[in-house]
């Protein structure tokens, strides 16, 4: 069977990213299609000598030229901007090519004419990661949520603003104070207008508000207005009567018409929206049958936006199959080939303890208890003694992650001491952490 | 263009619930599929006079019998139960029909089966409702993030148990008095013990592993532990710790083999996952290039479910007409046909209020602020007067709802008197309520 080729035009974070997330995860992704993915071309306006391409990559800075050749199936455009992007893609569409992008201000601004062209020559153009990053959000509204008829959309889609407001409620600093941390940290560009002006999530939630409603790419009627006004009084004013403000994105469909709109909103503390901090998107959508869900992750950077845009191309490669082959379009079971991976009995598996203890005199049985766990290699995280309940006094362990057979010894020791009264209680712990 | 024509087979909850949302979002789907969906047939045990069905979908309480149908595309499965739902989806595959199931149990336990009968008849089982209900798991997973390679998942994937948790924590209520509530509720059967115990935890798991490593479904092999030991002391005690207790299913990837495991969780309380409340579902992915993402919304209902059921047949309605038109799977703005529909100018939109100003003598202004307000009819919904900041006092006032423009009117209003200093700060508010 061919691999499907692809022309990556762009090499910074994104292309760069791309290219890694290609080369890392080569093998799951062919056990997920059962196809080759095969890079011909890669365009960048200098020469990239540095990255050590392999030889069978061809490198040009002619892009125009690059999305002629027969040998590219699909063109991957990360290079950003309006121009030359808008060109490159339109000639690779009238060529027949399949485009991915990841160019959102593009898309906003010229979304109608390019998706025209796309229409006019029977190929696509995707761009799930045009909008939050890495999370799949323009597949969850094209597909995911396609029964229903949605009713509004509030996203938190621009990072760096996230991370400034989660700042200055946290610290209670000021916004000049925290863009330039921002900037420091690479979160934020030099010229932040894009970022803290809201015109960044204006072209975003563009793109989601035609998704969601099928409405042409409007970004010219998008109220915007950013975060650069708000002081730190106010968000403390806001959190004293319960409320984060948080820069939200918001597309809602009213009997009068579509209120497409980017600027601060309190939003109720208890709400996941208000929880959601530092640099992560969320997106949140209001739909009539399914109700309010949610979706989260990060919404920039090589490694989630290489995932939003590998994942485009996978899809294409599944059409291609499926064209091909006839076989349907994704594996039942997500993976064209199965592994027989083993599935772990669960005392040899790995978490932190809680324990919960009775016992009849503390101190005597703290020493016995903690002797024996840390004999056994055990990590203690926490411990907590409580109020004497019933004449005996419960005493709480947090332990590190440990394997269960051996946690199973040592309460099974703990159990036999005499000052040990009842069944010792046990509840696993998971930080979550990556 | 033939329409797509369904068998719906069981007329329960979610039968119901197919029905009622394939009518009332009929000409929503219409628009982003291009084609008609028509059902065709429905099967129940009984007959249902007392539905009022159109006269053109055939009732028949052979369920074999419907499957082998000529006018029958697509098989909607929607009774539950192993038998005689095995059955009659072998039938249905056999004939060459494509299944769609909200069946869990039956997918868990003999999924391998049925999705080899199905690869074996060029057909497939689709099944986004058997998880979560109307959050689009399984898209996410298969499609969504499969440039990545999983690491692990934990979700919260029983809505009674998480119901019963979070009434423990918030009430410092009894396991089983929290219990009796629920099936008095209708969130927990009669028999709760699949969602107490864990087993419906467990079938889900099975299904989100083998999506996210590729790995034969092995519902035999998840360790499963269920809340009913959990007592609102540890609650309690988990609380004081800084952790929640959560139900959750993980499975995770280790150098040794995978992990299934359904059990209660001490998770650190500043986690989002940890602040998913109530009946909701919530998946947390960890993946190797996107990082965690989030997913959340109704795990059950008639409504949320039906949404996952619907999606998955305009996936296929979307299949049919790639294989028969040619034309781009998915319309790349989400649906075939674009609306008109007017955007809003931001004087039309209507959103509560935050506004802060700064007064010289507040007992005078207050009163002439709250009678211009309350002349334009606009609610307070709440004021706060702040400590005296540089010889002027900051009043915060919170709005009911109300249009920009008259917002506008009055805020000009209130700016011109005398006792305000300095501009009126205003932010937009958002309840993010249905």
């Amino acid at each position: 069977m061919k691999p499907v080729r692809l022309a990556i035009l762009g090499l910074g974070t994104v292309g760069g990213g791309v290219l890694k997330l290609l080369q890392e995860n080569a093998a799951e992704i062919r056990r997920r299609t059962g196809r080759e993915i095969e890079i011909t071309y890669v365009g960048t306006r200098r020469p990239r000598p540095d990255l050590n391409l392999p030889a069978s990559i061809k490198q040009s800075a002619d892009l125009i030229d690059i999305v002629k050749q027969a040998d590219v199936d699909v063109v991957v455009e990360v290079m950003g901007g309006i121009h030359p992007a808008y060109e490159v893609i339109t000639e690779a569409l009238k060529h027949g090519k399949q485009v991915v992008t990841a160019n959102k201000a593009l898309l906003a601004e010229h979304g109608n004419e390019l998706f025209k062209i796309a229409d006019d020559h029977n190929v696509q153009i995707t761009y799930e990661a045009a909008v939050a990053g890495g999370i799949p959000i323009i597949k969850v509204i094209r597909e995911g949520l396609a029964a229903n008829k949605i009713e509004w959309i509030a996203g938190i889609i621009n990072g760096t603003g996230n991370f400034i407001l989660t700042e200055m409620r946290e610290k209670g600093r000021a916004f000049a104070d925290v863009l330039k941390e921002a900037q420091q940290l690479g979160y934020a560009e030099a010229d932040p207008t894009f970022d803290v002006e809201g015109i960044d999530a204006a072209h975003k939630l563009t793109i989601l508000a035609s998704c969601a409603f099928g409405i042409p790419l409007q970004f010219d009627k998008v109220y915007t207005e950013g975060i650069s006004k708000i002081t730190a009084q106010d968000v403390s004013y806001a959190e004293n009567l319960g409320y984060r403000i948080k820069h939200l994105g918001i597309a809602r469909r009213t009997h009068k018409g579509i209120e497409l709109r980017v600027h601060p909103t309190l939003i109720p503390e208890e709400e996941l929206l208000a929880n959601v901090n530092g640099v992560k998107n969320a997106v949140l959508v209001q739909s009539n049958a399914v109700g309010p869900t949610l979706y989260y992750g990060a919404g920039a950077g090589a490694g989630p936006t290489a995932s939003a845009v590998v994942a485009d191309i996978i899809d294409i490669v599944r059409d291609i199959i499926y064209t091909e082959d006839g076989a349907g379009t994704i594996p039942q079971l997500a993976f064209e080939a199965l592994a027989d991976t083993p599935v772990l009995d669960s005392t040899e598996m790995t978490t932190g303890y809680y324990i919960r203890l009775n016992a009849e005199d503390q101190t005597g049985v703290l020493a016995n208890v903690t002797t024996i766990l840390s004999r056994a290699g055990i990590g203690i995280d926490a411990i907590m003694q409580q109020p004497r309940l019933k004449d005996l006094i419960p005493i709480v362990i947090m332990t590190d992650p440990v394997v269960e057979s051996k946690m199973n010894d040592v309460l099974a020791e703990i159990q036999a001491l005499s000052e040990i009264h009842g069944e010792i209680v046990r509840i696993r712990i998971e930080l979550l952490e990556n």
